[in-house]
């Protein structure tokens, strides 16, 4: 059913293309509501534990699609915009992104450039290509950094280094994002999917599928507390759920036998219900 | 008018130096109120793109003038304390940079102490000559950090390396500083304005100076969100805005004509009002 | 009185050793009272300015004890249980540390895993021995990271990194924890307590008690809050009150007269009550 992206399975490993290559993979609403529509379809299916997400020929995500020319970005005949409504349609992958199950790593092998860049930054980690190239330009498109990455970005690489990029709007290479920290390795392109499947697959490797869930959430989720208080109370109530899980069980009784794990519990059913939602828009 | 700091205009920077140097340019209220007016000022003179702040002579700023011996700090004769409003100064100052509609650099010339280095820190980045000494010296004075430092720094150089230098109390020199993260290069002193007007510039050139403005407030406004979807309804909000402006229109055609961008919308006059005003004190 | 940790006192730092070193000094509920016990002890002792903990024989604590097997976890026969009132153990040890008057550093000699090493989050700084191991093995556990882990782990090392280990729950050595920003140096083992000392005695040496008691719990609480405009109302109260103390004359006048400062102001008794307590559970 998708058009605009590639959905395989590798292995554990959901592996997700964004198929726009004569477009450099820019971003459309299409492209949006398949994205959204494949990680709720990966929390739901207990046989991916991790997804990877790349771009198809030589670009990652060039940003929004600018065949609209100027008014591409001008919302006023939408129907949600006379109540108010309109909501950024990246904000939208970026939030299902951030409450994903699963972890998710982005492998940028080209250029990653406005939203193809915000996308990537509720993903756990960033690896890139030696041919990645970065660029927050909404500054110079006239616009604002939007998917959230004002909340993500200096949780990420720092307040000054994100002011720094989103201000000046100014294009930079994989050096300079590994060392601002916006990915955690670059690689030769050849390399690029193999590693990140491996990274994928490490993320998850003798785990209990419910407790990289819950731990995710809770890491992202903890980010924006007020508190250590509050993490407490999230953390008790998760210890008690799964305290008394049988892997909790299966996890204490093989590692004093000193044998792997055979963690039983699923994703798609026993995720206890303790992180609070975000609010309603 | 102003008396303690010169105000210059270098291109489409305002150069503000801080201008007690025979006092190694020591912080008075004299001095806070010509900042906080300085920077009103510049929010609404749309000549100007960014600034920078430097210091007179051999310092940059030595901290709190302590000409009033012992009883500096002691702020129980001020007409503010009998109701329990006694704001501190530093962080007035502190404030009004926080909000600034655009960036601003520290060069940071030699000696930066107390709030000499507390004011420094909501500025969008810092670049040291090698003769810049740093101290957050305030618990060797018997007081606390001020000047909302315990937000800021904490969030600028992480928290270990906060606590280590607030604790201590210690003065560093720009080596440290650079290795801490607080600054972001460390150059020969002759070359330190011109690199801070380099960098300022950079930090403008091509972009719209709306959507800097507006980019620089989220960011810095986000950092204290307990939820992306703070930003996502921001910037929903902020796109909704822009998305239709003159300069959106004009930086997407600009790009696909491949040519420079002419932003027309003013700063003075353009910013939306999304920001959520800083509380009542 | 304790039986799980010994308490010693090196000249002016508390130096508390985890004690059941036939277990690696696992981690069990009379440690943790113990711990919170010692920690209050501290706050009220004018003669101790700092603290170091540290683990006894070959292990720094190899996170819970699993003599109770699979059901080590499993506290549905808690009293605390039926209201849905129960705590997580290790959290209330966290708390204590966040709240602590006196800086603290974790000399971590060996093995630091689950508890282990989330126990050390809230504290000043960590340093490793060589042989320090580290792991947030929940997930390979069945359970969830604790001890408000996160909340305190993304803050010190960064979301990303935090993802990485908390998710794949694998052990890691000390030189990983110094690139990856959880331990600030790593040195030899028969180096480790006299490091630990030193560097526990800079971060108190020449400063007010007081203001160092004020500043760490400032820096820690603002480390969550929700804009710059709290740590001004707080940083304002504290230097009304402590700007009128004997340490600020003293300070200040010490710093005049270029003569060590000798302040006489007690934690136990001088800091005022400006921090917001944490919630009621």
């Amino acid at each position: 059913m998708a058009s605009e992206i590639i959905f395989e399975v590798v292995g554990k490993v959901g592996l997700i293309t964004l198929n726009r290559s004569e477009r450099l993979n820019a971003f459309t609403k299409t492209m949006a509501y398949e994205l959204i529509e494949t990680f709720d379809q990966v929390n739901n299916d207990d046989a991916i534990r991790s997804v990877v997400v790349t771009g198809a020929g030589r670009g990652f995500c060039a940003g929004a699609d600018l065949v609209g020319g100027g008014k591409t970005f001008d919302y006023s005949k939408d129907e949600a915009h006379s109540n108010g409504k309109t909501r950024d349609t990246g904000g939208k992958v970026s939030l299902a992104i951030f409450q994903s199950k699963k972890p998710i790593v982005g492998a940028i092998n080209g250029p990653a450039v406005g939203i193809g860049v915000t996308m990537t930054l509720p993903m756990d980690l960033r690896i890139a290509s030696t041919k990645a190239k970065f660029g927050f330009v909404f500054t110079r498109r006239g616009v604002v950094p939007e998917a959230a990455s004002s909340w993500f970005l200096p949780r990420i690489v720092g307040i000054s280094q994100a002011l720094d990029w989103v201000l000046s709007g100014r294009v930079f290479d994989a050096q300079e994002a590994l060392a601002g920290n916006l990915v955690s390795e670059v690689i030769e392109p050849d390399l690029l999917i193999d590693r990140a499947l491996e990274r994928a697959n490490q993320m998850t490797l003798g785990t209990s599928p419910v407790s990289v869930a819950l731990a995710r959430q809770m890491l992202w989720t903890m980010m924006g507390a007020g508190s250590p208080m509050d993490a407490h109370r999230l953390d008790s109530k998760a210890m008690v759920s799964r305290g008394r899980s049988g892997d909790a069980y299966e996890g204490i009784e093989s590692f004093l036998q000193k044998r792997e794990p055979n963690f039983m519990d699923l994703v798609s059913v026993d995720v206890p219900d303790l992180i609070p939602k975000l609010d309603e828009f």
